[in-house]
């Protein structure tokens, strides 16, 4: 196996689904680096033999390979490429305890995707009605908690988009859906976060690799009738 | 508020609750690295206004405190712990992939607790019989996928005792629990890792930060007893 870096790609091949808020965290994270991969869509609903060998653990995208070798886990690919590319941007900053808590809020980042999935993959067939208040309160407190952290910076980053924006930057075009299926506005609940996720969405590493709010919007509800129809 | 390091603490003081294995993994972390600190036990039935300041997102412990400065979540720790101290025995390896497969792994590691707990928190008041299969089956599962990671070598990370082995040997002191309440035997199914653990408890920074097995087992019984008396 070739450990070369000059075909272009740098050995980078990135299994994945482009729909997959955590390998867009990974493709944001290569454009932001200027890297250049090689994208293998995978078909999660039959998993192929590369999927199942790279990730025998958890079966799940992303998976980076890297002169062929599999990274798994989103964060721990982020961190891998601040490591083995280290002439590229940093995302992580440089003092450790900036370091921490950039961890520490990345991981926290996922919060929106385990909450958000209690706003609109309602067991009851939901629809547009106002989704369980613990679940609303407990997104608005993610949000808020969010907001804190990103404070006045223009990124969760400082002045440059870093880490923990890669991390959630996903999330912000799910917005329209928590506050559809959720029956919040995340302007009025938190105007400095929907600010940041609009600076987000116009950033050319992130409007390239996720859809917008509509379609995710729409995604989830036709996701969401074939799940609640296989039950 | 100081940033000495010159009171012999290195201004370190940890949040934590003795018997918490993810507390655990930071004073095994600091006595690897032969870190003085102070530990404040924290009492979670009644949460001290430091704790709460201190990890105002989650409450829990543990938390070190360094020069006043919170650092939260036990992994981001042990990570802040290697680039706060460059001078002391480092966790992580230095190359950046045998890093991210060891980030993989210490993640890993924390499906023994949830899976365990899936084991021994039955809402049924379960007692010695045979817990629910899947649960079993799930807990044999991780059992040896670290067995696989853990291949002939030493310790996780290799000859030295690493990240992983510091994420993981809190667990190690449950495995009896595990084994009682699950109906297996860890020597049967995984003798590799029973062979590690053995030599985790033998090392003096696990034996002086865990109960013994037999303690974590009447505790977790107390517990129990404890939380469905509460239902």
């Amino acid at each position: 196996m070739s450990g070369g870096e000059s075909d272009g790609s740098g050995g980078l091949v990135l299994l994945d689904v482009f729909g997959s808020p955590f390998a867009q965290r990974v493709r944001i994270a290569l454009a932001e680096k200027g890297l250049a991969y090689k994208r293998a869509e995978q078909d999660l609903a039959a998993k192929g033999d590369l999927l199942r060998r790279s990730n025998p653990v958890h079966g799940k995208v992303p998976v980076l390979l890297h002169a062929g070798r599999p990274v798994c886990e989103s964060l721990a690919i982020l961190h891998y490429l601040d490591e083995a590319f280290p002439a590229t941007t940093p995302l992580l900053p440089a003092d450790p305890y900036a370091r921490a808590r950039a961890r520490f809020w990345a991981e926290y980042a996922d919060r929106l995707h385990f909450c958000g999935k209690r706003l609109w993959l309602r067991r009851d067939g939901g629809g547009e009605e106002a989704a369980e208040p613990e679940a609303r309160e407990e997104m608005v407190a993610v949000l808020r908690a969010l907001e804190a952290e990103l404070g006045r910076k223009e990124f969760f980053g400082g002045e440059a988009f870093g880490y923990v924006d890669a991390a959630a930057a996903p999330f912000a075009a799910w917005f329209l859906t928590y506050e559809r299926h959720g029956g919040l506005s995340v302007a009025e609940e938190c105007p400095g976060l929907a600010a940041w996720a609009a600076r987000c969405s116009r950033r050319e590493s992130v409007a390239a690799n996720v859809y917008p709010p509509e379609k995710v919007y729409e995604l989830v509800q036709e996701y969401k009738q074939w799940v609640l129809g296989r039950k």
